[in-house]
């Protein structure tokens, strides 16, 4: 469903203007950051004075370079990702602009596959990573998370010769919380009845949160805001569909596309480019270090163990914005979210919402085979 | 190669006997406790006044149950070892008698699939997880995992009504580390060319290693020593072999098996039914809990980032065992080994070791196809 919201043109657009900013920045000696998930706090990398920008990716055509290292049967995240590392790094033209821009590669101990990858990746450009524990319920969990973020502090004071200040901390925390409350505002106009935007749309617009610097991500998101306030909504007459799953990085949305394309009308995401970027925010009046640590450690993300909070907020999410069924996204060999798929079955079962479970790589050979699955969704749900 | 080693019959006839035990020791009111992985001491759970069991799976007939709530494509071992589980608590006569006899499962946060199936196991058999950093290196990660190790005490302080005192512990760890130096005697005999035993019938040992209890697999291990030290060792004239990756858990010998038949002599294993389980011994003299913390932290598994202890570890022994080639096993689908397999291959490369790789699972479809590629392997080398 092609849009004609005015304010939607900055994200399409600002692909170039960002890419130049980078370039002017690191030339006045700025150091920039590249991240690949949500377990990385930007405010520590902001705090420092670094920039940053996302190396996650979603093209399939960077792929058949990293399966020369890497396995074929892992997830293709990761091998789009390495591959355009890879590509960059021996002068290809496959990979996006991004990589040269890095002058490092911060990563996390998240999954087996990203956590592999980086060992490899780190022959490529410099790579620092930061450990997770994955159980983060207790007290000691939380104190050794901490620890991991004050030591990735002292790198970044490193990098760029800044100290991360309390004060600075702080502000990064108020900023990025600002963020959250706009990405509020814009999710809470999705409630409505129908949405004034389709799924595929605001997708576009998360995948920038990482790549635009923040306040230029808030000024277009407050513009498309402002802009969905005032105008009519299109007529979305589908079912209201939620996708639960995996992150869908920029260059795949062909999960997002097709049930739009068949009629559905996605108004939620509980995914790393959905809700679980912004949902919680960081105590503005707690100690600056334990309220980050508090707040990373409590994304949903089904590498932790257990995960009962994603599953309570699936419930939650569903009812707040009145789905009719949900879309249980996986990247294809993603074993921490494909096993969570039972539990969440089991939980939106209780609660008599239907689920269509959809495990993908980036090509597009399953394309059709996923349109017909969504149809027949579509129809049983309608 | 059919062994005439008299004393392996203990091994193969100490199933029924060890179950029988087990039955006694729960009548008598002790508690027993199922383990999935290296990472959980043993020495803890002794000294709590617990027996303990594996709960591992190597059989390919409990997978079918399995798949009934987990992905098709995850690794064999977790839904091997799940099978059996949900197979015995539904009443079911396709898993082992293990299951019945415990009173908790104790797992472990290691790769996303075990870590992950454990909390589906928690619908059928109470679990119990211990979290492990996965970047050990640091004092603060010695710190967690050694908050976990305390909090699994109190756990099976709980569980048996026994305190574990520092003496307790005391004697557990030379336990431990005397069967761990008896493994070393056995593994040393196995330097020797042509080595005195072969490397199907010595997994078949290692795997009762977390079987029996620790004084009756002490006690077949050194009347095992005690034989070849004295017997004329058959004749293996093939080229001595490394298998380095994933561990083979009862039921699972395809890959050596097919070695062995096709010439080739295996005369070590890089796994966690190798040399992994017993190559780092306790340090006796340190404070106990920081002893124990250190050396399970040390274990060279590739859920761990980074690895370079196990690339080091395999070139170490692929020299002392004077290996003509190493093949690395990988369950199918096991991104950390598999990936990992990167790092392995450049490092035999650069000391000029062929390396031969073979992903699989359980069932017999690729046994053929094994056969052939280890015959043109062996041949390649010989």
């Amino acid at each position: 469903m092609s849009s004609s919201l005015l304010s939607l043109d900055f994200f399409r657009d600002s692909y170039e203007p960002r890419i130049a900013q980078l370039k002017r920045e690191r030339e006045n000696g700025m150091k920039v950051v590249g991240t690949f998930c949500l377990y990385v706090p930007d405010e520590i990398i902001f705090a420092a004075g670094a920039d940053r920008i996302v190396l996650c990716g979603g093209r399939t055509d960077t792929i058949p370079v990293a399966e020369q290292s890497l396995p074929r049967n892992i997830c293709p995240l990761i091998k789009s990702s390495f591959g355009a590392v890879v590509d960059a790094c021996c002068g290809g033209d496959l990979s996006c602009a991004h990589v040269p821009l890095v002058d490092v590669a911060v990563a996390e101990a998240t999954c087996d596959g990203k956590k592999k990858m980086y060992e490899v990746l780190s022959d490529y450009v410099p790579t620092y990573v930061l450990d997770l524990p994955q159980k983060p319920g207790s007290p000691e969990a939380l104190e050794y998370f901490l620890s991991e973020l004050r030591k990735f502090a002292v790198f970044m004071e490193g990098l760029t010769g800044h100290a991360v200040t309390t004060d600075a901390l702080k502000r990064e925390i108020r900023s990025a919380n600002e963020t959250k409350r706009l990405l509020h505002r814009l999710f809470e106009l999705r409630m409505r009845d129908p949405p004034p935007i389709g799924g595929s749309e605001v997708l576009r617009v998360m995948q920038k949160q990482f790549f635009l610097a923040p306040d230029q991500f808030r000024q277009g998101v407050g513009r498309l805001c402002d802009e969905l306030e005032q105008v009519a909504p299109a007529a979305r007459t589908g079912p209201r569909i939620m996708i639960s799953g995996c992150p869908m990085a920029a260059g795949n949305t062909k999960v997002p596309d097709s049930i739009e394309q068949k009629g559905g009308v996605i108004v939620v995401e509980e995914s790393c480019t959905g809700t679980r970027s912004f949902w919680d925010l960081v105590d503005e009046e707690a100690d600056p270090w334990t309220a980050l640590a508090e707040r990373y450690l409590e994304i949903p993300c089904a590498c932790m163990t257990p995960n009962d909070e994603r599953i309570a907020r699936i419930v939650d999410l569903a009812k707040r914005y009145d789905v009719r069924g949900v879309v249980y996204y996986t990247l294809q060999f993603c074993h921490a979210y494909n096993i969570e798929r039972l539990r969440v079955q089991q939980a939106l079962k209780r609660e008599k919402i239907p689920m269509l479970a959809i495990e993908s790589d980036y090509g597009d050979a399953d394309v059709e085979q996923i349109g017909i699955r969504i149809d027949a969704f579509l129809e049983m749900i309608a």
